[in-house]
């Protein structure tokens, strides 16, 4: 073969346009079944996976920044602290946190431990009758410190086993009731939150933009009147969550504060707003719980005046409000439109074999579609339809 | 029919290859314009989809553990305190964090508070002339403790309602400026940040493995010279953030610290690194703000010769820097690239229809490709080409 | 044209059915390979995309919230503090975190410091022969305080700067050795876990619904015996992660501990429960590094007889124990599946072309297949199939 040839059939390899040979059949009742099938995918696209999933979009997930600030004053009489106002910097513990912040709503004091040596609080493992049933140096993981090995007096009727440990032990089978914060429901948090969407550059904070500073100041956030205010109360939180502050305030929790961000960036900026939701994270009273509520201890240190350090043991119940910040962001893109209309065009050629598939088996004049829609190749090389191998072949008429 | 004919059938059914007959155009227009429809959606997918979006690969979502530390000192002298040395211990406060750690530079000290009562600090909501205008146990959510219903003294000009507080009360209206740590801009902070894509096992830190110890006990970070220097200066900082260290200082702010970790694992883990960036959080001098900057209170407890509880409280303002890790890691995965490719191809199938649209209505021998191509088979059995009614059939010639 | 006829066009239009005219070639070789590939692609589909990666579902990630409660005491008996008891609130510091908690390991403990001067740590930055070595108000950023100027006894044989600092300073050149409270290993800690996935309204938490509190008081976890028990054993959490307790107690560290929450929740609530797994974040002993293990500094505050604040300094080493809630959860959605169906239905358009590929080149009867299924129209209007010039078209027999 020569240069010219080659050249040639390279060119028409190239250039020779193929396009399929077409048999045009007009049946309304196929005609329609092809129609409605493409509809039925192309309203598919259009209503479900565009405007309802909005799969054309690129999704991004937010990143976030929270800080908090309680206000409000308490003030209680007990009988063993006699009359104390607390302020925020004595019932918000840690004073700070990302993205959780603690109150404080109940608790038992006990004031003036020291390191020293005193009788275990009664129970099954702790009860002894004589110093052998107390063993020296012996550490219970659930008691409160580690054994003399001697055999005390708790009360008149009760002996147990002396521990070293900060004395006097913390007795906390009584929980005060109602709980001694219990007013904490009236304080207010202001919650200011500030998100980004690296992958769209998109940045903005819950204090929006047609909020000015006089409303800021006096309002407070209600799901009805003001979705938009940053400053809730507590009470109306834990009411929002579902639960009773006065029931959840004696043993602790832990309160979800979900700020949802869930954007559609194709519109306005001014659309991207976000959407509080409050539940309860920790499980109320189901039955197989273990330290239900919610409580820590700390302490705070003293040297006394015999320069002996001395300690006011705190068990801290409280509710423990954890600021969940989600949401996702889209923005039309084309890498997923294309997937996603890629995808549905696939199933668009699928519709010609449903109604091939149709036209061959259900209708009246099969056979004479498939003849004409069928050129039969056989090993001999003649060409003869399949459906009807006595009449002539389509190709030699 | 027998066995024999529905085994042939079968496999008839099975092994017969269907193929459409196609029709081979020798148009130079038609071929251009097909070949070059197919290359824009070739060049698509191979520059676009695949080197740009990379969209062959699956992603995964970092996860990471991170730890600071602070160093430096201070020396203040201020007229309450005296002269006083700063260390870590007091000025970071908590003395550790998860993600965050707070750098203490300005600071209202409100020594030797004690809980009793003192006159309220003057304010709309707190002067007064007599005693009707104060309220026994009267608790305003912005006051600082609860009100005995006395009117008192609180300077020789103006008199406030007395409250139950931890007394005397703090007086938060002057901010000192400059601010008292304001030095702290030449503090540093160690970030170590260790990192893991657990879909492809891949763990990291930000100690890079080139960098070595003795570089490390110098090096300060910056953008241009020293990239990958995990050691940071606070003012550096706070600069590249664009804002101005002794501002932010006087009243606080958010820094957000950035670490960058997106990485392409088709590649070696060298080039995996992390890119640092630098932006404030918290909003500066917006119209609609409440509580600009960032402080919290806090105190420190002490017994007094009495045995009284005393405190120092101290209104921190101070700089919170939060490291925030994100990013996505992508490495080739079998399902994206079909899902991808498969789409295209899908595409690939449409330039056909494009081109068939184009040879039958803007050719010259549009009629006369027309005939070829289709074949139209009308309800009497005839087959008639649409577009030459009067012509005799294609099939029968 | 009239309005009767335009509309009888539009009909056809809408009406006629299209579809291709097909060669259906009896070859047993073309065939089977038809076949063998459409299977292939079919087995993929069905054994990788769906059965192995679950292609066909929507997925999103976990939202979590952790508690964490520490038990145990521990026993110690220093020459600086003599005999000590130390319990959870001491040694868990900050006494709640979010999803991190600290276990005090070993520390090095500077008591009574006041603000007052004292000499230097020896160090080559420090140590100085006469005052001209030092320098007034000089701040090293590694050192301790603020230089005096003045070059004071360290010990008999060496002489360092003074400083204004928190005096005596602490020296933490020799970290005891066992670590003081290495008995933390037999400590426990009770996570409590709570995740949602939002999208999906599902909620779960560690403690799962067949585990009953009279198991929950006595278990601990164990990867074999006891997997879904929410109880750990610090030193049983520190081994897993491949460490020696006793030697990562000496200088502290970082471990993990991974909550996997991945679920396909097409299956039932049941299936889906948290994987754990545990290792260690901070890199042990690699060359490069600085301030390995994991400490900082705290102290307690008071004030001493002559109303002097005093306080004492702790260099506390540690593990920290990051919990680590990560997964995704994945449902079946319709746009996901028809997304990856409708990818891999384009591959089966392409077997087509394979085939035919196979066909025209390695058959022995391929210029006899040409023939037939290429119809060639060229400008001057004939018919010509391109693999047999010299024969008659096929349209034109």
């Amino acid at each position: 073969m020569g240069c010219k040839d080659c050249c040639s059939a390279c060119f028409h390899c190239f250039f020779d346009y193929e396009t399929p040979v077409t048999l045009v059949i007009s049946s309304k009742r196929v005609g329609a079944l092809f129609r409605l099938i493409q509809l039925l995918i192309i309203a598919y696209v259009a209503i479900y996976v565009c405007w309802q999933q909005r799969a054309y979009q690129d999704q991004d997930s937010v990143i976030s920044s929270v800080s908090t600030k309680v206000k409000g004053n308490i003030l209680t009489n007990s009988s063993i602290e006699g009359v104390h106002v607390w302020d925020v910097s004595e019932y918000v513990i840690p004073p700070q946190g990302e993205n959780t912040f603690f109150v404080l709503t109940n608790m038992i004091v006990t004031p003036g431990q020291t390191q020293s040596s005193c009788p275990e609080i009664p129970s099954e493992f702790t009860n002894c009758e004589s110093d052998s049933d107390c063993k020296e140096g012996f550490n219970e993981i659930r008691g409160n410190g580690v054994q003399t090995g001697r055999c005390v007096q708790y009360s008149d009727a009760i002996k147990t086993c002396e521990v070293i440990s900060w004395c006097p032990l913390e007795n906390d089978t009584v929980i005060p009731k109602p709980a001694l914060l219990g007013a904490a429901e009236d304080f207010t948090v202001l919650i200011k939150n500030n998100i980004q969407y690296p992958k769209f550059s998109f940045r903005k904070r819950n204090i929006l933009r047609h909020i000015n500073s006089t409303y800021l100041k006096n309002c407070t956030f209600n799901k009805k009147t003001d979705p938009h205010c940053p400053i809730f109360r507590l009470g109306d939180i834990v009411t929002e969550a579902g639960e009773d502050f006065s029931v959840i305030a004696l043993k602790g929790g832990i309160i979800g504060i979900f700020i949802d961000w869930s954007c559609d960036l194709d519109f306005s900026e001014r659309f991207c707003i976000p959407k509080y939701s409050f539940s309860r994270l920790d499980n109320k009273n189901p039955e197989n719980n273990v330290a239900p509520g919610y409580n820590f201890r700390y302490a705070k240190y003293y040297k006394n005046n015999e320069n002996i350090e001395t300690r006011t043991l705190i068990k801290a119940f409280g509710i423990r409000f954890d600021v969940i910040v989600f949401g996702t962001a889209g923005k039309f893109h084309i890498v997923p439109t294309i997937v996603n209309l890629g995808s549905t065009l696939s199933f668009l050629s699928l519709v010609n074999a449903v109604c091939d598939w149709f036209m061959l088996n259900f209708m009246k004049d099969s056979n004479y579609y498939s003849k004409h829609k069928f050129i039969h190749l056989n090993k001999k090389g003649d060409c003869v339809p399949l459906s009807s191998m006595e009449t002539t072949s389509y190709g030699t008429p």
